[in-house]
């Protein structure tokens, strides 16, 4: 190992939400509290971090207040949406980092780089768009959603009807010169949410698409783009497990990406949640030899960049 | 004057907003887009760059939204509406100056770096709340909210009760170490609607306020912070006047800050409009010799620059 290993952290969805609190701001800065303090514990242990979070309720809720409040102020498209979560979440997240480093003694800067991240128009999820995003509508008012504003309304499992987008593939990170030269002096909050989706024109120009974009695959991105020695996804669970959550459940420890692979192709993994991490650590160790991802919890973090828990794939 | 100046350029909020559009995202982009041709000839003209913008529309809109839709998903406080606003209008600016860049043949990397500004607890601007934000309320759901959220509300010339909230001096930018990491190499965006507040509580910790920070004072500091040669601060007109819309008008060119400080105290200067440009503008003036300030128009940036025309504060 290199005397510095430089680690992309991925954090899920439960680094910012705690489920069982309201999903208010308030209660949101409480969970970021405790995750900077497993974050700060990584930086000190001595790995160099760039961070990329998740996205997924906080733009949903944006989504719904701009809509809900639409005949009073206008609604807001989806990337700007996308944008003023990465300010949410990034704010708290490098004031939170912050004060739990200087809590052990390290005056390392935490800053958000508000990441666009460029898709491919041509990318077969246009044609497909799965990702249900912002309020619930009756059918009526989905058809006239469908009319009006062109979006793309699907049943949601007897829930009521919703809008639903594409999640393409992450192609290039706008702003990735600047992460790189923000490396070496501070802990960068990139990417969040995936990035703020764009696409790029005809003319050559940058512009912002109804999308979402993987977190797990926008750090993938990111982390051969910085070229990182390790992607470390965080998550609920300690290692990625064959035939989870039955009785013959088994944790993976060190795998081969083609191993995973087979795994993935097995259906051993759940489509919009193990899946992309896989895909993502799969990609990333195949990008060029000793490059190592790892998935595990953020309790176990520490540990896992140790290689003493979690599930490595090289 | 030496080979490369540095200037930190404050946007007033014609920079982004036309009023006689609809105040819609999409509007905004256009605006930006044109605001951004500007900036790139100032970039072509030599200049170094960084970019503070306001956000008092915008916040607003975020925060009517955020309180419009409150019984369907939690309400925000206002320190994450402003980190929102930073991410909504940094997002922007970043891919309009990018591209107006690029359409030179330019490749500086322009990124926005969501910013914390530290005010005093103790500021007696929070002894006398003045900054309105936010939707209209009749006076009995002004009083509930009074009780229920502890704001302090304000009748407002007629329309009805708002919320005002305090606008204090910014003492400190904390991400200053990465911003001026970034000057070489980049334009950054910082200190978006004068910065997202936060105050040094008992324990040391920072922690997000209600508040509004003027967008040219926090300029200011930056300028300061960065150790700017000029603070240029745009706006809507080439030039500060006296006697502003009588007969008698008269535009200043030349003018010291010990000048521009008297013509202050007679009052010449209106309050929450050119008043805090000019306090901005004697401020900087006054920090170090050499120090110069210029306010003039987005259009006549250029040339003010050059020296040929603006209100210069030296």
């Amino acid at each position: 190992m290199k005397p510095c290993t430089k680690a992309v952290v991925a954090l899920g969805g439960n680094a910012l939400e705690d489920k069982s609190l309201p999903p208010t701001a308030q209660s949101q800065l409480k969970v970021t509290e405790r995750t900077a303090k497993y974050l700060a514990a990584l930086s000190q242990a001595g790995y160099e971090l760039a961070l990329v979070h998740g996205n997924g309720p906080q733009v949903g809720r944006i989504l719904l207040a701009s809509e809900t409040a639409a005949d009073v102020t206008p609604p807001m498209p989806f990337d700007v949406c996308s944008a003023m979560s990465q300010g949410y979440i990034g704010y708290q997240l490098q004031q939170q980092l912050r004060k739990a480093l200087e809590e052990r003694g390290s005056r390392i800067p935490v800053v958000t780089v508000l990441t666009q991240v460029e898709v491919d128009g041509e990318d077969p999820a246009f044609r497909r768009p799965t990702k249900p995003i912002g309020a619930f509508y009756t059918e009526a008012q989905a058809r006239e959603l469908e009319r009006t504003r062109g979006w793309t309304m699907r049943e949601d499992a007897g829930r009521g009807w919703r809008r639903v987008v594409a999640s393409p593939q992450p192609q290039r990170i706008v702003e990735l010169d600047t992460i790189r030269r923000l490396w070496d002096s501070t802990i960068t909050v990139a990417c969040g949410g995936g990035g703020i989706p764009v696409l790029r024109t005809a003319d050559g120009e940058l512009e912002g698409v109804s999308a979402v974009i993987d977190k797990d695959l926008s750090a993938e991105c990111l982390a051969e783009g910085t070229d990182a020695d390790v992607l470390l996804i965080l998550t609920e669970v300690e290692n990625v497990c064959l035939n989870y959550g039955k009785p013959t459940q088994k944790a993976l420890r060190e795998v081969t990406p083609e191993e995973m692979e087979r795994y993935a192709a097995d259906g051993e993994f759940a489509e919009g949640s193990m899946l992309p991490k896989v895909q993502a650590a799969v990609r990333f160790a195949k990008s060029r030899p000793g490059r190592r991802a790892i998935i595990t919890s953020l309790d176990r973090a520490v540990e896992a960049m140790a290689g003493k828990t979690g599930t490595v794939v090289q």
